[in-house]
């Protein structure tokens, strides 16, 4: 029977090497392998939609088509980027124990599907910084900080990680899916450039820290549960392969840390504020998943639940610290989720690892190493990010002017509004609930074209 | 070459059993199944965002934040819950026909893709009382319910109809993907809170019947679509394998059940009602889902249409009736799209079952089974979520109180807003149309950083 | 171990052919080539909520009920109608090269899996029509093309381009994953429909072009993430299997080229306009991902960078001289992304093909070839929609009155709203920024009950 199929004979004959002429146990292993990491890949891809939709909900409508530009532009340009640079100097194989020198443009790189699901996760660490510095970085300052984090200070922190020859992964420094690696680079990148931009104006006054609330929850929240399932791709793709033991422990030590995490921020800020805090549960969420990221393939199940809920406390307060006692405006408390819950679930394989962990009696050396891998990559991105922004900053400032960061990035950098509802809104006090009647009655009663609206 | 897969090694080697040292067919078998039962939770995973999306859009936007932390407290209790005692319950293999007595906190239970799986759907039979107690029930109260219903309502009825040992399996019940298990369960634990709760403020006045329109359909509209791809692995993945002649059948009774099932609630309110009722319509997709869960292995593709034509017709008839003649407030339909339509499904195979269907020569008798267990699961989960729910209102009321709900939940609960438009909505006069200017006209006369609103 | 599995056993013991009784190398080829293909089918799926939001988000509030309903009868009406007629004058065999007549209802249709995969791309063919002409067709109109499309018009084509017998396929032209047989055939629908509908109200005003903004960008944002998302499966799932080599090229030169089109996009509209257009450059991802489709599996990774590039500038002028210069009203741009990047991507393989493009010495004939495809398309799908839709509006008139389009399709046809935020809007500003007051004191201080609105 021909179809489709007998085309795609042609294609496979003309291009691919003729693997399906007879499928093999071995090609078959490269074939389940392939789809596993695809659909990880396709889930971190998807992360960007969350993190997008996060970042735009739980801040100003008036710097909304600002965000979005951003998170567009930063999974973009770091794609570009790992393709033509980053690859080479993350998982190059000639340059030794810090940075990779060959593989540029995936010159004599074989696997290009381990290409794609890294490339994936390039962007996750821009994008963090992202959302720490909205409503008042210039796009064009931001694009520029994004390159040279997607370029080359994250391929160099992987370097040293999940590279054989890294100096941290010769050291035994343990982190599976990159709560130091992915989400601690970017908050500390995030916190350099926060501390080089100020707060956003109205932000802090003398003693008062004032709420800035975001314009649209359940935009946020749809974020965060996609972010959520995109994370079983990042952190179960990180196995690189089907594995029907290891595979399901990464998801449901993902599941259960992350559930356990919303439950302790909800119950923490019922406890602490005597509501339950939407956002700050919302960001509990993220906090379980970055706090598992690291550990997820050997804590065990019982153990997530603990990392999870300490996460979940920890963001809370982590917050709280960052905004009210140190005046550092994180409009959507990334250095919190990513940097301090990055930083607990790397230190936390030290304790809850049952391979090397503390609570199973394996002693502090685990410890110790984590400690070191967290101290280094602080180190790292602190004094290159901090340092280029710095200069970035001198030479051309990356703060929107006053006039502009009041009218809203919107309008300063796009020209637009993200929303326009006037064609709706003054239609509803007329109609509906006010007037009683049935769904039916008020159908049937329509005057057809009955004019709700004259523009 | 080295890299990241150098350091799984290390991982797997240390932690897992060595599976891939060397492929065989029987190992592939597993990965292969692993990825797709993990397609099939990671998308079931999805749907609790698609039920956020679905409960909050059709409802008040004063109780939106409410409704979105019902639904990641559903998934993350229950997720927790059935990891330590509901899948011992429901899997247990050493309790008898009527309950499971072992495989606590996972204890010998091997499978753990498998627990994944089921996990995901626990939350899904709780989460569909969310939307029916929207609006007017205290977050504890409704919590505590969930706990009862996935920590042990609901894994008795699973033991009953999908463990080898349980009653209702052994008398040849079929349930394949759970119109009974997981829809009926839900519905039911639904009206049966309901019944207690009572309806909205203003909702029912004298023989008037109002409608409470939802804010934002939109998002509802997306939580549907999200709902519609997430059932494709509730019910592929209830295969439990990557089997090439089962699943393909699965999807496709599916993707046609539902289709009809649209088209029949477009068609039948627009006869009904002489308008293409959208919020009708959308739960018409819903409807179809449910209506073919129970037989998309063992229904025809032609067969799943008809299923579908019926459930969408069903679903605008079981709305109307719940709401204008029984007077049960149910603010999204959520007890008849579930629970209507979960014994439409469910009594569909009596009939279309090209295995023992009445249509195709079989007789009665896998009707009256299926009848059986649907009136079997009514009455349990009847009893013990209505008695439990009548004895916790007794002990503290479960409703909000009349200012609160007046007030709205948001405020009540939670002491913020879902939303804060005042940056954009302002702004739109004085732009856009009514200036007559095109594009490029408008962005290049417009003035850098004129101020569009001072706040 | 009993459990589900035991059902699961009967089952495929009464339904479906053994195939698990012994896995085998081929059988395994077949389940892991089946999860690739479903796993492509649920993303293509899931394109149409895509569609849905960045037609809704880019459109008028007072339309996007309608713009809803639409998206949800196309995928339905679609799937059906492929499944009765649609797949055999496409994939049909004993017809010649010009339609199938066999295979109605899938009877002698072995693989189900490739019919479903199939099915969720015929509708995408029809859901770019409905963006053309959103804002003023009738719903039912809109329905009887759609109906003519899916069931007629793009089988036709498919059957030419797709199926082994195909004079197109005999001839040589290349379109892996559809930049012509979806592309193409759905724009140049969308353009004569809208060549017969005429333009929005106030669109145009003597020289004057007036701009229509939408009203959620956000949510159009949205939809431009899922589908590049759903991109993914469209060209990767367009394999038919889980190939190691040829699916990874797929995936990395559809995120490349996308990549490369948003930054073109961006950068071009900045020096265009001096601002960086939003919906232009979310407009310039579509363009990138259509750009691509033909030649994702032919063309290197840096040639889809150029690929993306040049569809990223194409699609801002080609949308300015519809709009501007042909005065063509398309509300979401849909005839320059789809028709003019579907066009160039497919003329693109003669150029950029590595195994027959002018750049890499193989001469002009595969131009040629290409060049005749997009031509042959044009024409047919030109005359056959062009005259249907010629018809249909002469016996009744497919646009809706002057006065349902002022008051807006949501009520005309609907009658309600889509949204209705009047719950929160009135609250905003006795609280929060105002305020001045910490979370932390504005939660504990609030007076529990207090009645933000009276209803």
């Amino acid at each position: 029977m021909f179809r489709k199929s007998f085309f795609l004979f042609l294609v496979v004959f003309l291009i691919a090497s003729p693997v399906y002429a007879a499928p093999t146990v071995e090609s078959l292993e490269l074939s389940v392998n392939l789809v596993w990491v695809m659909l990880g890949a396709f889930l971190v891809f998807f992360m960007h939609a969350g993190f997008a939709m996060v970042e735009s909900g739980f801040t100003r409508s008036k710097n909304t088509l600002n965000i979005l530009m951003k998170n567009f532009l930063t999974i973009s340009v770091a794609a570009i980027l790992f393709y033509v640079i980053g690859y080479g100097l993350m998982f190059g194989t000639s340059g030794g124990s810090f940075i990779g020198v060959d593989g540029f443009l995936l010159s004599g790189v074989d696997d290009i599907g381990f290409f794609i699901f890294q490339a994936m996760f390039v962007a996750t660490c821009a994008t963090i910084m992202s959302g720490a510095v909205a409503e008042r970085i210039k796009l064009g300052s931001y694009i520029l900080i994004v390159i040279v984090m997607t370029a080359v200070i994250y391929p160099v922190v992987g370097h040293w990680i999940w590279q054989g020859d890294g100096w941290l992964t010769t050291l035994g420094f343990s982190d599976f899916a990159g709560s130091t690696v992915v989400h601690l680079t970017g908050a500390v990148g995030a916190l350099m450039v926060v501390l080089i931009l100020g707060p956003r104006l109205g932000k802090y006054k003398g003693k008062k820290v004032n709420v800035i609330p975001g314009h649209n929850i359940p935009l946020g929240a749809l974020g965060v549960f996609i972010l959520w399932l995109g994370w079983f791709g990042f952190n179960g793709g990180s196995s690189l392969a089907a594995d029907p033991e290891l595979v399901p422990m990464v998801i449901g030590t993902t599941l259960l840390s992350t559930s356990a995490a919303l439950v302790a921020s909800v119950a923490y800020t019922k406890l602490r504020f005597r509501r339950v805090d939407a956002s700050l549960s919302l960001n509990g969420v993220l906090a379980g998943l970055v706090g598992i990221t690291a550990g997820c393939a050997e804590i065990s199940l019982s153990g997530s639940i603990i990392v999870g809920l300490v996460s979940g406390v920890l963001l809370v307060e982590g917050i709280r610290f960052l905004d009210a006692t140190c005046k550092i405006d994180d409009p959507v408390g990334a250095i919190a989720v990513h940097g301090i819950c990055g930083i607990w679930g790397t230190i936390a394989i030290g304790f809850f690892s049952t391979d090397t962990g503390l609570l199973y009696g394996y002693g502090t050396s685990q410890l110790a190493i984590q400690t070191i891998g967290v101290l280094a990559v602080i180190a790292w991105v602190g004094l290159t990010i901090g340092g280029f922004t710095y200069i970035l900053n001198l030479i051309s400032p990356i703060r929107v002017s006053e006039e502009e960061e009041v009218a809203g990035l919107d309008f300063a950098e796009h020209g637009s509004n993200a929303y326009d509802f006037k064609d709706t809104l003054l239609t509803n006090d007329d109609t509906d609930t006010a007037t009683g009647l049935a769904l039916a009655d008020r159908l049937n009663n329509l005057p057809v074209g009955k004019s709700m609206k004259t523009e």
